[in-house]
């Protein structure tokens, strides 16, 4: 798959070393497109440098990893027209770790309103960036969970399988309206790693147990089929 | 340890049968005192039923397990002082699993600030019934995570031994401003539950990943300690 990288931070730079890793054609875009080829050098053969709107041009599913609106970093957004937009960023840290709620629109919503043409997915915000150190293997073993959302399924679908590509399980979050829960969570494991000191090791993961087969606590389900 | 369930609906009934097999003495209480002696009589010998004011006197820790505020329960709160009071609710699911954002005070906040001279802490908002029937085993071996958090930090510790002692990993989530998050949590796990098809037996939990021993990404390490 050809996939353009936005913003060639922590998140963009170790994303596209991985799916480059994994035989994805990359290009890396960056205000600084001399930050882009350097990081597209750790990447090896099968990734390239440039701006952010080479890599815009260059991918079919693009990783936005910058915090701007997308219409502040593009010359013109209609590149991104029809294609799978993956945002990973989650809110600015607050002062203490002291989280209040998050409103709508979500981040994600806010992207999505800003280029209604594009396929937006909210996927990748939910660790530190050391986990994908571990990546493909031994991340694998531990079925690490990529809370997945957007109105588009097929865009969802393909992000999935990006996801699985380098370790990890997609789990299927529905469409964008229930991205302020995706982004709670990346709050809440932010919380945990930082001020609970559980370190860029903890993950946050949905696992399903196999079924009971007791009934000795009554017996009433609880209607969740 | 003595405890008292306030409610007696699929929470607080699998609740205090576990902790009831589990050696604790347990008073189940109801506004249907007969409701509440039929879930004494499932938890055997150790258990005990009555109203609402029979249990929160019993007990040194309550699991709250009514939607109602505790001034409406009890004939006084004053009953509850110094008490540890489990709120495990989360809120009415909507239609279509519509869940907006949660906003602060987050239910645990409102109970507290109800009866101000309670320890409260937040915590078993996070499964469904179905996931207590494994419990104390297979559930060790499945690590599932309880949330926790509140201000007293002895209270805190006495919930997750609680959680512990039913084969839950108890996760420390700080004072009870945190409380949106694991509401939010709960909101999240149900819509996977039952709106994404993923079943009562999906679960949430945090996990630490072991460190990696590689640094091929670039090395910039995510400032999280």
């Amino acid at each position: 798959m050809e996939i353009g990288i936005i913003g060639t931070g922590n998140m963009g730079r170790s994303l596209g070393i991985l799916w480059a890793e994994r035989g994805h054609a990359v290009f890396f875009g960056s205000r600084e497109p001399d930050k882009a080829r350097q990081a597209a050098e750790l990447a090896g053969r099968a990734a390239r440098g440039g701006t952010n709107d080479e890599a815009a041009r260059f991918g079919q599913v693009l990783l936005y990893a910058v915090r701007q609106p997308p219409s502040e970093v593009f010359t013109s957004t209609d590149v991104l027209d029809g294609k799978v937009l993956i945002d990973c960023n989650n809110r600015e840290t607050p002062e203490g770790f002291a989280f209040e709620p998050p409103s709508r629109p979500s981040l994600a919503e806010k992207v999505a309103s800003d280029v209604p043409a594009a396929r937006v997915v909210k996927a990748f915000n939910t660790f530190a960036q050391e986990v994908f150190e571990l990546s493909p293997l031994p991340l694998k073993e531990y079925g690490v969970s990529v809370f997945v959302c957007g109105d588009d399924s097929d865009a969802r679908q393909t992000v999935s399988t990006l996801a699985e590509d380098i370790g990890f399980v997609a789990v299927d979050c529905g469409t964008l309206r229930n991205a302020w829960m995706v982004e709670a969570t990346g709050d809440f494991i932010r919380l945990l790693i930082a001020d609970r000191g559980r370190g860029p090791y903890a993950t946050i993961s949905v696992r399903e147990l196999p079924r009971a087969d007791s009934e000795r606590l009554g017996g009433r389900k609880s209607g969740y089929k």
